[in-house]
């Protein structure tokens, strides 16, 4: 991987013009965050920039994206942040693998695809990094910039809680909270806080028909798929229900199974501090990481599934 | 109120000898985490010292106080922290009013009770207010009064993500990171996600009868006591089902109306960006901030209670 140091991804900015600024699919806060602040950066710096995404922005974020005017033109450079591999472009790589001249990324797994790269793995988010950059320059941040960059910190540490906020997360928060009253509070209810109120009533429903085992360190909830229909919580609402077993004190192992509208159902598991879900997941064809895994099955009865996934779950915990 | 600057607190602290530490009656995070950094610092310097609660300690918070070891003494020196009326020491007030040599505080509404006081109402918590003043005394810490500082400065902002968790707070944090490298994730989940069984399955029940009016910008949840007992959830484990009714879009007052074991009933209330509580509490004799409140009412049937309540929270948006 071609590294830059800050002083290089400096010149670069101050040098580069006509910029398509590429972020993942599926956006999530860091990289709208990481995208928008640097497009704003750019204009400041008067060179043309715009954001492009295969996805649209998920209408919570919006209040980071509409002050943004973007025109049509041929990018004269690329640059793609928060984006850890070519793939996570969707539609988009085709027209812009080869081309990307700088990445700017925090991700341990960047595949280093593209020219040159502004890397720290040991940040908890691409806006960290962007933010140590822009610190580094010197530049002038304006509200929307700060608010674009507190995003990103925020919802890539889940508020501050997860292991990743690290001491230069704090310090980064500190600095953009000395020089910008942000509605930080309002911000942060609205990002971790509100849920629809049908997606409330599905989560009373789903906690109120758990099934545990295993001396309550196995949890399991089902999520019939006319549970959705019937309360109206769409898909892209149900983010974060799979974390909702492990919540309940005692569990290790937290299992969600969700039937898809197209049969069959849909698996994802939690682990707490001392379990392995992912081998689970893998004798289901599934896999993922140590903490979060997750497998698909194709069919068989909700109870008999539920069943097996539990049995499962147990025999690891006994191993 | 008679007001200490750094250096004096400070000069307080390396006089004193055979120290009381008192904090509040129903004790949480902040003033443990602070009575016991305060009690673990005093013994550092050779200062016999101990902590002084008319409760318990609940047990999610005695990984800051196991390593402890108290001797019966009559104090010299009275201190207390985090507490900001002299009826919030409960069963201890007979024993020190008149008898407080300094108070460590944060809250704005702190009477000034103690004979001197070392008070910062800007800051997020009682820790951070200690912090500050170990730092500027230039004092070693241990891993065990970081736990305790960070557990204070992280339940007082909710995780830090309240608009009390300032620049200064997150300066601190980032300190006490750079210096310690404890298990913060694993004590986030333990201090903010994991419930107990009964407590997931009250909170399902609560938001299951839900009741909303002014178009969904009004919930009210009602906890009959009898659910406590049959689910065996305990008074000090309903911290935060006050924050429930908030959580659902586009509620800009929640109310939860807790019935009490010996009759009556006690009410908090919260408030969204718009609305302010205080006011709607003080109709009922109770009082609080403008985004968080409470009273008491002290007869009346629970669906009369609940309508009055919901009917002056509807006036309040009408206003």
């Amino acid at each position: 991987m071609n590294l830059l140091n800050t002083e290089q991804a400096a010149a670069f900015l101050r040098g580069c013009s006509d910029v398509h600024i590429l972020i993942h699919r599926s956006p999530d806060g860091d990289c709208i965050g990481s995208g928008y602040a640097l497009y704003a950066v750019l204009r400041a710096m008067g060179i043309r920039a715009r954001v492009c995404c295969d996805d649209p922005i998920p209408p919570m974020y919006r209040f980071l994206t509409e002050d943004a005017a973007f025109e049509d033109f041929d990018p004269q450079t690329v640059i793609a942040v928060d984006v850890a591999d070519l793939q996570l472009l969707g539609g988009l790589r085709e027209r812009y693998e080869g081309r990307i001249d700088l990445c700017i990324d925090h991700h341990i797994s960047n595949t280093g695809y593209a020219k040159s790269n502004y890397w720290n793995p040991e940040a908890s988010a691409a806006c960290e990094v962007l933010y140590a950059l822009f610190k580094a320059m010197q530049l002038t941040l304006t509200e929307q910039i700060a608010m674009c960059l507190y995003t990103g910190m925020a919802t890539d540490t889940g508020c501050f809680k997860f292991s990743n906020a690290g001491a230069e997360t704090f310090a980064a928060v500190a600095d953009l909270k000395r020089s910008f009253d942000l509605p930080y509070a309002s911000l942060n209810r609205l990002l971790f806080d509100v849920k629809s109120k049908g997606r409330m009533a599905l989560d009373a429903r789903l906690m109120q028909s758990v099934r545990m085992s295993a001396d309550d360190r196995v949890a399991l909830l089902y999520l019939p798929y006319a549970w959705m229909e019937e309360l109206k919580v769409s898909s892209d609402e149900t983010d974060g229900v799979s974390n909702l077993p492990l919540q309940i004190a005692g569990v290790e192992i937290g299992i969600l199974v969700k039937e898809q509208s197209e049969g069959g159902y849909r698996v994802s598991m939690r682990a707490g501090d001392h379990a392995d879900v992912s081998a689970i997941c893998r004798q289901f064809g599934g896999g993922g990481h140590v903490k979060a895994g997750g497998c698909s099955i194709a069919e068989g009865q909700a109870d008999a599934v539920c069943n097996m996934l539990m049995a499962a779950a147990e025999a690891t915990l006994q191993s």
